[in-house]
């Protein structure tokens, strides 16, 4: 590979931002170019440990002319306008998750990014987890012959502040958007949603509304079945597991153990550790594979990147899933 | 125990019917007394091995004054009459689900079995099944907390007989009857139902307008979440798993293993045999247990029998399922 | 099957005995004749709950002329003389291990067995049990390739009283000897033997000068290598493993899960029940299977029975284990 | 920590080299200073890769003054004089196992060793791997009680080339002396070994009277039973597992996973992918944690590095494994 390293210019140091810094500057493909945080201490901090310049000004970055491709992990209401000026700029885009809290508005930037023919990722990371993707390739090798049924168990381990629980767009876009496009990794084409919530335990979703335990039913194209349990809380750990079942067998994932060892007592055997504590243990590969495939698709190459129009379909599915808690019936959708 | 043992009379010798005269005859505390089919060949036979007299007419067993107690394992549609003729006769019941296809017929029947105060049973064996029966006693004593969410993975090995399909009354009342039985054994109070169901693989169950596939999600009066994931077929063997979360921890129910052997080679590692053919292995001590309870419910001591209002409640969820899915919504449910 | 079941005349009516005494009632192919037990109520009892008839003298079972074949399962000093007067009188003979604790008792015994033509198997139920024999078909059919080393793990639940490990033989010829029967049920031709043991734990045993663990390695004339890991107490439960490695993979015989259920919680997850109790559990369906194989044997039909040369193979390993163990160089045995 | 990384000094920059390389780079707590090979492009493309002045002569580096500890990495004959010459000028030393081939040597070189003070760890990171020190803290913290019997399964992917093993001292100095470690990892006071070899399918290995197979069993001065089983082949890759069986329980040592994916099919259910490749893939970690414990070592702090002693007293059950194979007897040893 004689490919100059793509030069990233990185929005938001928060705890996801920090992992993309990492990532960044442990691969060969990438450097830090710069990083911006409207806390500058938390960008200097970032381009101290991992190189570029920092800026209090994520529009200086953009324009500044020293980075080849964007790098979004800032809070989700400046998603929108970023992407926009980072399209303007005609530079390649990495957005966390979701795009948008209000389809509305990620309907309003769709045709800038799909008429500027910029790259734009969005970060669902889990898609480049090396069990999950190997579970769809497999599927799609004809392993368990036709996909009938996904289950996908997701867990938190626990429940999120109060005050964030305000501003995360409730359980399905903040949390659920993930099974959401992990489900349409298997089955892309989703045309019914069905959900139901509940506040079992957690005070601070039951005073916003929102859901702490909910389980969702799609229906693919294809009459494929999918089904996701969460919850905000998780006892054992990280709960993140998944079942491919077809007409010929089925595939697994397990939660990822912490430990090889086990304990046998006379009152129970073959005991282990709890799983991992979250997901900066469980996807740590995850992301730096996430951003592999970005510099691939910042490059013009094949890339497994996930698209501005998967970011948009999760946020529709996220939005049906609330339809449907609140008008117990199923809703139908057009991810066209 | 100085317990006479109980004088059966069974009425039906198919496969359940055979399951029962073989517990009964290996039960210290039940004897085979009559046995009735109206195919006479098949009386005969189980009588023959199992002991007792032999009759085409199910009526002449219930009026013979040599049984104890009946144990129904005919049709479905015989099953309103015969426990109906056998309450009037002041005979303890054991009858296999459901109770009929029409809860009309159920509500029927129902005032006479209340007011007579003969003991009527209903088979649901799975409660009887020591893994299953272990997780419920281990949750209500606490070792998980508070039950939030149960998930039932229920796969039969193969689709029945068309012909079946088309007077089984769908998958509902005939296959998912014993989870939501066993989702009530959890969490009596369900509320609320929803179902998503397709015909995916079968044909004849496409021809009568049935479902292969399904998915159902319960609502409890405690806000609980349920979740019963059933298919007609299953490459990998019986499906038959259970997980109740909790706020402390998970209890889970593995599918029984059929072999201790397993094998490690360059290409796969811990590969076990196929799990087991169907529900004659997976729950035959379950049926044993079931029986014995039903001994101790004839008898007047106490017993974990189910009940017929637990028969009739089985049957409002199926229906209620069958609702849910024709018209894409959820549906309420009042059990009291 | 045609066949006329095979009167069986049963010797001795303790554990063992008892066991074989409800197989024997319960298969479609034996019926117990006679029982005989000096301590007369033992030999009452059984008979008043299988079948049989009572007696206090084993030699009137054998001359009785109402049974076709002998079990014997009375105390190892009594072996040799009721085989050699079943043999005597023409009576095919199932004893249980060992056939005595003195190999030149056993030499002494060997030529009558050899000559009178009659078939004489020795008790070895492990090679019947199906785990283990499946294990042993996999291997012969070339699935792990070559063996090239075999590992048994084998540790009794608890030490057994002080006054029977003083007429027990010791540990190898009481404990390990079905160990050294099952290495030879992978591998016949064992030429060398090296064992090491230690009193860890047990009064009884250091009272003795017996050993409560031990480790003993066996070469075959092959070259493949056996382990054998003993202990007199598991606090796990009964603990009973065997792993076959080839050149092409291994295979490997788990310990038999008590449930189906497993517990996680926030300090260990995947937790089980412990294991079985002991023998009389797992290896209750080898029992069954061992006496259809003799069935067989006595009839003359093709049987997998283990012979008296097994027998005495098992004895002259164990007493090269010892000897090994007290002088602390390996052994060369030849079991021609 | 406000300590300045120790300067490195690596000597050998083959395949072990090179991960410690790559460690002491990453390492905040270390730097590569100098690096060594007589095949100096090896030394030259290291240190470009992960910093520090490469030269072709140990020597040189040991005289540097620009080091402060030096890493022996280099093939095994050149490990005393390298040690020798390192203790001389003061230098902390971490060597690669073993010390040496001869133990003569070894003895020859310990009073220098010893009475220079200077630190001196030898290389057995399997110590250092998270899961086998998990089981020997939570061994010394009492949770199965007194230590019984351990057991060590140890096996290679492949034999190594032909004239490897001519040079490698056999397989008990090459490959078992991890294990003896191990063993002496939690029962240091080992006093008798036996051991039994075979040449079972490596041409190379019979070509060199040396084994491909071999089982080794140690006893502790406490009474402790180590059984060791090795081979120099594994289908389903690199097989390493450890049991410590005590009192009170057992704990247990897994292979790693390589996937968190498992298959069923109408064939097999909950099969996986193979186990890790070797070595360098299983005790990554370790490699790193072994580093870190000994810049504690050179710096003076409290550190967990094995030994000099602990190099030597693997070597001496190594000669005595050797000994007692050739002799077919029990070798006390005296570790002093």
């Amino acid at each position: 590979m004689t490919n100059t390293p793509i030069r990233m210019g990185l929005i938001g140091t928060g705890r996801i931002g920090q992992v993309h810094a990492a990532n960044i500057a442990a691969s060969p493909d990438a450097t830090l170019a710069w990083v911006a945080d409207p806390m500058i201490e938390g960008a200097r901090a970032v381009a101290a440990q991992f190189g570029g310049t920092a800026t209090a000004v994520a529009h200086d970055l953009v324009a500044s002319g020293e980075v080849d491709a964007v790098l979004i992990a800032s809070p989700t209401p400046t998603h929108v306008d970023l992407i926009a000026a980072s399209v303007d700029a005609g530079l390649p885009v990495l957005c966390e998750k979701p795009i948008d809290l209000d389809i509305a508005r990620v309907d309003a930037l769709a045709p800038k990014v799909r008429d500027s023919g910029v790259p734009v990722a969005i970060g669902f990371n889990r898609r480049f987890d090396p069990a999950f993707a190997s579970v769809r390739a497999r599927v799609a090798a004809g392993e368990i012959g036709r996909l009938e049924q996904l289950t996908i168990i997701s867990r938190d381990p626990a429940a999120p502040p109060a005050d964030y629980v305000g501003v995360s767009g409730g359980i399905f876009r903040d949390m659920t958007i993930h099974d959401f496009d992990m489900a349409r990794f298997f089955l892309p084409e989703i045309v019914e949603v069905h959900a139901t919530g509940g506040a079992l335990f957690d005070a601070g979703v039951q005073a916003h509304g929102d859901f702490d335990s909910a389980v969702t039913t799609l229906r693919a194209a294809s009459g494929a079945q999918v089904t996701i349990i969460n919850s905000r809380h998780s006892a054992i750990g990280y709960d993140q597991r998944l079942e491919a079942f077809g007409a010929g067998g089925m595939l697994q994932v397990a939660n990822a153990p912490t430990s090889l060892v086990s304990l046998s007592t006379a009152s129970v055997v073959e005991a282990r550790a709890p799983y991992q504590a979250f997901f900066l243990q469980r996807y740590a590969e995850a992301y730096a594979l996430e951003l592999s495939a970005f510099v691939r698709l910042a490059r013009g190459e094949k890339s497994e990147s996930s698209t501005f129009a998967d970011g948009r379909a999760a946020l529709v599915l996220a939005d049906a899933a609330r339809q449907s808690a609140d008008e117990g019936r199923s809703i139908s959708v057009d991810l066209g």
